[in-house]
């Protein structure tokens, strides 16, 4: 059964939102993927988001550019935790507009916010939730770490070679 | 028959939003006020934004403040067009959340953005949209800018006497 | 009889503004465009400010960028709504300069500011200004959203399928 | 047992932390609170970030301010999900220095950030975070979203009556 | 004869700009003081740019808050040097906007901007420029910096002492 | 003689300054140019700023990027007025470094701010102050502010033709 | 001898300088302490960064806020290290003038920056340097970041037992 | 002995910091050169930054972009002075994450911050705080900063002969 969600406001957005499907895929979860839209499918994403967690479901990761308003919309429906990715998309102000109102959400209604384009931390962070309450997901997100730090390693070795 | 619909996040929003209430009365357009979460009742929100044409209203006016989602949630649900006031609120970054994400919508679903905490002038500029197509209306707006600059006539006399 | 009028600074503006321009006529709506600088011919902008709505015109769109004083002055001279484009030009700062001299007006003239480069927008919100006061407007208006849905759903079935 | 550990980088935080242990009370989920600082006192910081999945925690709240490295670094020694609150303590730049030091984390560590001084939405979020595989807690996210709606009708109640 | 003119938007403005005047006066020029709104009193505004130079006026300082036109409009009327005062005036968002509409102006249409609520700059300013081609007036810039000199050596002269 | 000097900080800023030049050139107002570094070259800097206005120079044109002193330093050596141009180097961060640090200067030393990369406007900027004061300068000015109007009727011409 | 120089250009900059002072005399360390600007007083300034190393000074610490040229300049003239404090003076726009203007020094002209308002590091800092070279030095900041560490303990050990 | 050790999170950050590894050597200092991540190496940062003191290293240099820890955390567990390089990595929003991250360091725990991609001025500030103590170094550095004076000489030359 999907366990993770994956959803974002255009299919522009996948460039970047892709990068959550493959680490997820990497840690052995399976995800969904869809596009909706706050702002032209307002129905969709309220049917969406509303029942998500009653087929499964069990994390949501939004992806929205420039008045950013997907994942807090989703926060507003659902019970289940929700994770922001902002996107700098071509109509975004530097990415200002997506982070800060993705970020921001008022007391009551949070947004797990990652950084901007952060899909692949987004993917980890949903990974890390599930593994909260599931020692083999857990196992994973730790080898996984265990995985970032063999490879700085390597590249230390090579540049100390490089400047001695 | 009320054509202004004024509504807001919050009642702490009303400290700012009363001057919409206000210049709209000075010109004679009667108003509906009203608060509307889009992230505590959003099914409200979907009611209200999806069905306000049809009860005759001909402009509606949101005022958020932080992750603004409250304007551009409304345009993304009516016809209507919708007057978005960024308001400073207490958990807001200097305005910047606010600002940029009442603004920054995508194409397809625009709101008309006043100054951070301009609710006087989103009243006004509702007015100036009802006398697009009414002439009375758009008689007491001229009025209302000759009012304008009277005040700053006054001002420059006093002014240009205390420094003689 | 035109009943929008888009104006803008400089002819380098047109490749952001004549999106204005393609969106009124989808949504049939006539439209006049006109180069006028607040900084180089104020005095054409005075006259063509000033006498707007004596010709029939109901809404006005201005664009421009950097320290952008056109639709402000505008709005100052007429009783019209305007709408105000922030253009990215090559000599603002990031768009910043452009948002923030548009946006930010003084209680009693106001602008209603979209997007920077949100020149699709605001011809949008100057058909939904227009569709206030007239039904066929506001039925194309409509139909025009159910296109913008329509869209996502054709995204929506792709990218599922491409990641089931 | 405890399942959420909240920890700040100095005791001039709990003013803003002390809402994470308030609304995580109220949502039946018991807390541990500790002070910890990246800065003073690293050996601790690592001690403590590294050894919390082992006694059962599940979910780690870190709040700090200025350039806040708390959040991060407990991040790069725990497989558990990691939430960081931007304080907008006196030293900071009106915040940005707190958000965008935890905000924006390199791909392999995400923090899941939350507002400036968003504490209560950290406690809402880790609660949300047990909840994703545990009913009972969920069940009592959703009273909470309704407690939420009910509030915020009282004030449409009031604010609809003043205005009439 | 008087040949600095200082002109703000708002008899709020006086506040700051009046260090201007007075600044003035200690080196001994005389000055006219007004208030002209861009967007209140554009026609008198536009009268009093397109005539100051015929009536005997060198330079003109214009102070202005938010969206300031003012020393933009005034600069694209009039053949002499403006300098404009960016005014941190209560609807501004911490100055931005202020700063950026008077300094950004387009390839042209200079503005000479001074710091934010830089209104005694703006005074020794323009006794700079009237001073380049009159050497009383630069001699008695001369001492005036002098004078700044002086009392920086005298809180040299008390700081060392305390601090032996 | 020589009335104007422009200086910059490196020859890598000519590129931005020389706009400078060619727009006084075009006034027939005669410049001297040089690279004086206030970082690199403290005790000329020194030199030419205290001494300028000996040889008849009656305004300074500066330039720089980055952490930019140059301007504020010749300012805090000499008489005359200085022009500042921020320019946005290569090691800028977004210009906002330039503009900041020639436009903030503190009370008693203004420097005369023009736009990011704003040489241009600095040029006819120093034209206009050597004009307060000599009627076939302004002449000159006034001649080129008729042929930036005649430039965007033309402008206004074609576009007009090609949207009817 | 005295080997740390710490200057600002104002005494109103003292509120923050004098952390520096404290705390240099904690870690008994002679201090030199005067008021030195860059912009009203240019060749007092010239001549102590000139001559500070030949007075036996090794370390310089230098505050100033806005358009902060005095630590840049003081490191364009010496040979030795120059440490920079922002300060949030009253004319600066949020500090982000003071930070700029001291961080952004371009390549051949270091300062060595802390954080705004950060004097109290900054003596940290110069107290390092001294102890780059010299044991007696560097124990007592070991020292003395033991007694920050014991200070974040009895913290915690305070919060652990309120919210037992 | 090698006396400057130069870290940095990535070896993408070798581009940049590759400058300080040169303008030491031309200063004929020695160095060290390797990776060491705050947030994947957590341990062996720890290591290196506990023990580099003993090992007679008198200065450290640490590049880091976005979220940027590892200068803050090495000075956390140092006694010896630390310079922070914010580097614009391609996950950086325009450098601010970087810059802040670094620079904002509470009040204890310095890192002397050099302008963003700063590295060449890393290089000579670890020049000069050796050279604090050690008279050869600083005869070099003087050296050096007399070759800055010459390049700006000459570009002196030839822009003055080029617009003769």
């Amino acid at each position: 059964m999907k366990k993770v969600s994956i959803v974002m406001g255009s299919s522009s957005d996948l460039r970047v939102m892709e990068e959550a499907v493959k680490v997820l895929r990497e840690l052995e979860i399976e995800v969904e993927v869809d596009i909706v839209s706050a702002h032209r499918t307002p129905q969709k994403m309220f049917d969406f988001a509303a029942h998500a967690h009653e087929r499964g479901i069990q994390v949501i990761i939004a992806g929205a550019g420039g008045a950013a308003h997907l994942p807090g919309m989703i926060a507003s429906l659902t019970p289940l935790p929700v994770i922001g990715v902002p996107v700098k998309s071509s109509n975004s102000i530097d990415g200002w507009d997506s982070v800060l109102s993705i970020l921001q959400m008022p007391a009551g209604v949070p947004v797990a916010t990652v950084a901007l384009d952060g899909a692949r931390n987004a993917g980890i962070l949903a990974a890390q939730i599930l593994g909260a309450g599931d020692e083999a997901v857990r196992d994973r997100i730790i080898r996984f770490k265990k995985g970032l730090e063999d490879k700085v390693n390597i590249m230390s070795e090579e540049t100390r070679t490089q400047f001695e």
